[in-house]
């Protein structure tokens, strides 16, 4: 789309050449036929390095728009994104594309749905009732369970396993919100990676990534009923429990453990083999190697001194 | 069926005009052809005015059932009340009925199953292994990705977005316990109804009404894995996040936030632009407007005086 | 497979007789032409009474291995155990088999699929998008409804319903770690009995037994989006409401009351008629008939009093 419709169609006026632009990214990765935004402050470093053809700004902030970018002036910058990024979001399923390229000794089940441009490994099984949506990519050796769901564009590792019911690739909770109070939808124009030996138990929900990769590394493992928000990145051989949620844009190191139930805040890191017991609630970043508990999260030692303190207190009263 | 006939297998004997029954509702909603029930003594004052053909009740209570009512008196109205709801729950697939009436411009995948007499809105997309029960409608221009289940007499609105794996119109858990504690099921008659511009994230469940309606108001948007309950109300433009659970005939006033993996106790109200954070566990009625946290449930600022407190009485110990 | 060659597949040397292995069973449960192990000492009492053909055992256990049995000692029985049970799991679809056996008055939806050597009763209701798979049983008048994916070798007894997108028989979550932090799957051999009567909700996801059966018992009643892991056993007439997460070899006697959230840790054991408020954490053995909250779980009394304490000291400072 021609960045003077697509202006045109956000209700901004602007200044400089016009261009074709064909897709959303983010500041650090967006390219050069692209549209970007800076919403939040923190990251107005990355505006002066962007690349993206044009970028969506507040007033105070257009004058750090690099030059070779073009600033699209907005006072609600983050509801013109949401706005614009229905433009770019593809159909739900493709009317046009390749029938489904299979690899040898792959056993794909009678009633298993493809969308367009979908490549399956070799020695793969895909059970009944699964949907693979456009241009998904299944590794070799891989297993997959009935009424798994992947949306397009999501990518499955080799000897990976996927239990029944789950769901890969669901868009991310992203919305911008109105003056009025209406949330209007950030459409999530990113995917899923999921690496070789990774296993995920049943009914989980995995959320594509807003504009980039939502990632499970290696030989992670996962249980059921999991809620992975969008952008989250899972390090390799990490253990994450039955009903455990992580908040969009989690980092875990490699060989992170998370408890059952338990639960992140979004936008923050755990370090590698970090250990979150049963019901912690991670609220800020943590260093790796450590046993952590309790909502708010402390060191697990804490939490027992905690406990012991509280139970000291209640035989005192009596 | 013939009140006598229902009577005489609920194993109750009564005085008064025989008369057709075709249904169950409420003390409040029942038609004067339907059957009703007083168990919880604080709905007394509803029992003058129901319009019921006949009134499931304890002896202590038969002499409020008004006129034109029959009481139908019991020491276990709700047992019965179950007994009698098997009568009246439809069969699981209609046998005959007419084929789905597909709106123009909508694109329903191969593999979709439909029960009897759907009505499907214009420009709706409906991707594999997705379930349509009967009497279902669906409104314009609603997207529902693969393997989403909607049971019977559901409906949903326009401009709606289904993600995979998603229960809509499940039984509701009601069941009455007898004295030996089994449990009888009480057949959930009611429906969901969301209305336009919802937003429903992967693996939901959202049971239907017992009697009545479980309701999903305009605009809002509902995260993964979130368990909603028979017979709950949610606000227009609430935000619902991923694990939330919210338990049977909890009302939300609009804009209501509800952080992730919070929940509620059943049978109370949120306010109006009440906030409850992550983990949060609403456990009575609470106002609109503020934040809350914690479990039982305090405002907020509350919240982290508790956890300044506790961390200071863990210094002192040291 | 000879005992020698599956040694030989595991870097184990061995003295003794040459004989056919044909499975995996635990210490007790062990046939004599099954392999078995010993992992945690508090189960060597078992050992000595082992009836299997041969135990993977640490060196300083090999000697109590009973005569009869063949020691297989290596310094990680567990992870040899692991890498065994890939041998012995079957394929995740029989190429062979006999199409199901249905009875009368059942009535199977079209695009069911079925694996082979499927038995189902009569009067059974399969609605449309289940997956029932290799060698499954389910009994007279049970309802299944849409998108409900049954494991291989599950049994689900007379009159039970299960409501949509729920999963019977996936994978317990079962590793053994080796040094360098990878996991190693272990074959979930075992499978699931769901006895008659129970309800299970939307959504959830049951676990089979690594090597024996998870044991749902009559007239239990589940709620949507539970976690159950496997070797759990639940009593007869047990409630287990939204969101519950039992972790695995959890033992509920009959007629326990779990609330909204709660959950439990592994390997413990809860009396009959106990009551777990909602969000109450158990975490460890605990007695029946008695009502208990919070986390770590307490006598619920005592979480009132806790609770009430709590706000006095916040009252007092300030």
């Amino acid at each position: 789309m021609r960045l003077s419709r697509l202006a045109e169609s956000l209700g901004i006026e602007f200044e400089g050449e016009d261009r074709e632009i064909t897709g959303i990214g983010t500041l650090k990765g967006a390219k050069c036929d692209e549209l970007t935004f800076l919403d939040n402050p923190k990251y107005i470093k990355e505006l002066a390095d962007t690349k993206a053809a044009a970028v969506l700004v507040a007033p105070r902030y257009a004058d750090a728009v690099p030059e070779g970018s073009i600033a699209l002036v907005d006072d609600e910058p983050y509801l013109k994104l949401a706005m614009a990024s229905e433009i770019f979001a593809p159909v739900p399923m493709k009317r046009e594309g390749k029938e489904p390229l299979i690899g040898e000794g792959s056993n794909v089940a009678e009633g298993v749905a493809f969308g367009k441009d979908v490549v399956i490994g070799e020695g793969v099984t895909i059970m009944p009732g699964c949907y693979i949506g456009d241009d998904v990519k299944i590794g070799d050796n891989t297993l997959i369970y009935p009424n798994v769901t992947i949306y397009h564009g999501c990518i499955v590792g080799k000897s990976c396993i996927i239990h029944a019911g789950t769901v890969i690739g669901s868009d991310g909770y992203g919305f911008a919100h109105t003056k009025e109070g209406r949330h209007v939808k950030l459409y999530q124009l990113g995917n899923v990676v999921v690496e070789d030996s990774v296993e995920i138990g049943a009914n989980c929900a995995i959320d594509r990534g807003t504009l980039d990769s939502t990632l499970i590394k290696e030989g992670t493992k996962i249980d059921n009923l999991v809620h992975i928000a969008h952008n989250c990145e899972i390090g390799e051989h990490s253990l994450i429990t039955g009903q455990v949620g992580l908040s969009g844009s989690t980092k875990l190191g490699r060989n992170v453990v998370m408890g059952g139930q338990s639960g992140t805040a979004g936008h923050l890191e755990i370090g590698a083999f970090a250990t979150i017991a049963a019901r912690g609630g991670v609220t800020k970043s943590i260093e790796g190697g450590r046993v952590y508990a309790g909502f708010p999260l402390m060191e697990h030692k804490r939490w027992l001194k905690l406990n012991a303190l509280l139970s000291r207190l209640l035989e005192k009263k009596k």
